[in-house]
């Protein structure tokens, strides 16, 4: 049996192999799946297989492993129209709906992910569920200034089914302390995560009461945006169309 | 003929005197009117007319102004209902749909008026418009990321009818350059100004496009918020009720 890394890999490769072409512009997701996409491109860049991709990067992290690779990168700045952008996640619903964020690169994630025409999800089967919400916390960043306020806000939208906000603390990637410390967004903004007990029932009315809340700068619903998911499992990989 | 502090004047006093009662957490705005609703607080503070106010305040300058006079100020954070605030605007149509933030204080305006039960708006009559729009370019607060793709963005929403974005420079309270460096709003965010040419045709669905705008983190439409609207005229002081 494939290890869990052997299968992020097979999922990584697929995507790439599959929907990346030369001349495109592409979007590099961020996280242990993800890894293994900009590798692919990598390497056949390197080959020659692929030739004029020009890449943008959803974190600093991707930025560096691309950079290493070769992979030549721009900005949103400079193209602001993406043909595919391959990332990861941490929960999909039967409808193709996301969790992302648990490691805190949302924004970044999203601001590519929406501007590209197709949007590839790579997934090991344990991302699945049948309804979002219980199976991982729904991150959102929202600005420091009155936070409690703004928490007891997203506590209270009736799309919210009455989930629980927890300031997210120590373990973003730009702040590696020890749990004590706010964790600190890419945007310097803080992370909220909503811990439900009961599937979402509506997770496109959610997203737009929680971007609607004052003080909220992003969130961790992407609803609407995949192209297709691709999923490594015990059986071999599959493939779900929106 | 009364000048146009001594109309500033009255609009701020009778807001006060008209909805501010004893007991009751208000919001104090920010710009040259809403200065004179905070010095009849105050006022009315000292002579014991009023008793039992504590505030919040929608701005450094403000807060600063309220704590000259003795006026007891809270946050959101501690209270997260007010019974009424009093702000100034910089345009308002005749639905009572404003446009607010030329000062940059446009996120913590919100905000505070957002958690109020009752809005109350106080101008000279130059801000009536029959359109919002061309009267007062709308200020859109954003990340500093990709700013530019995110101009782009909002330049292209269906509602915005080919409003030219420009980001802001030199002149917010937080960056006293002149004109050169980027304007940082309170939350170390960009402020850009939308230029249109035409009223805005449907303010509710092109503040509904700009939220959810990714990069986007508040902006300066104020629709369906408003109690009433005092205003200050040559022939005198009016009201209207939305």
């Amino acid at each position: 049996m494939a290890s869990q890394d052997e299968l992020k890999k097979q999922v990584g490769y697929k995507a790439v192999d599959d929907y990346v072409k030369s001349g495109m512009v592409i979007g590099l997701g961020t996280g242990s799946t993800a890894y293994f996409a900009v590798e692919r491109v990598g390497e056949k860049l390197k080959s020659g297989e692929l030739k004029d991709i020009i890449a943008i990067p959803t974190s600093i992290r991707t930025k560096e492993q691309a950079e290493s690779l070769g992979i030549p990168l721009t900005t949103l700045d400079t193209h602001s129209k993406l043909d595919v952008a391959i990332d990861g996640a941490d929960s999909v619903d039967p409808a193709l709906n996301l969790v992302k964020g648990g490691g805190g690169a949302l924004f970044r994630e999203k601001i590519v992910e929406m501007a590209s025409t197709k949007f590839i999800v790579i997934v090991d089967e344990s991302k699945l569920c049948s309804g979002l919400g219980p199976h991982f916390p729904l991150p959102v960043e929202v600005l420091p200034f009155c936070v409690e306020h703004t928490m007891r806000c997203l506590e209270g939208l009736p799309a919210m089914q009455g989930a629980r906000a927890v300031l997210r603390r120590g373990s973003s990637e730009n702040n590696k302390e020890d749990g004590t410390e706010i964790a600190v967004s890419d945007n310097q903004c803080y992370l909220v995560d909503m811990h439900f007990t009961e599937p979402i029932k509506d997770p496109v009315a959610l997203a737009e009461q929680i971007i609607k809340t004052v003080g909220v700068v992003e969130h961790g619903l992407f609803t609407e945006m995949t192209t297709a998911v691709i999923i490594a499992g015990k059986e071999g990989i599959s493939e779900k169309l929106a």
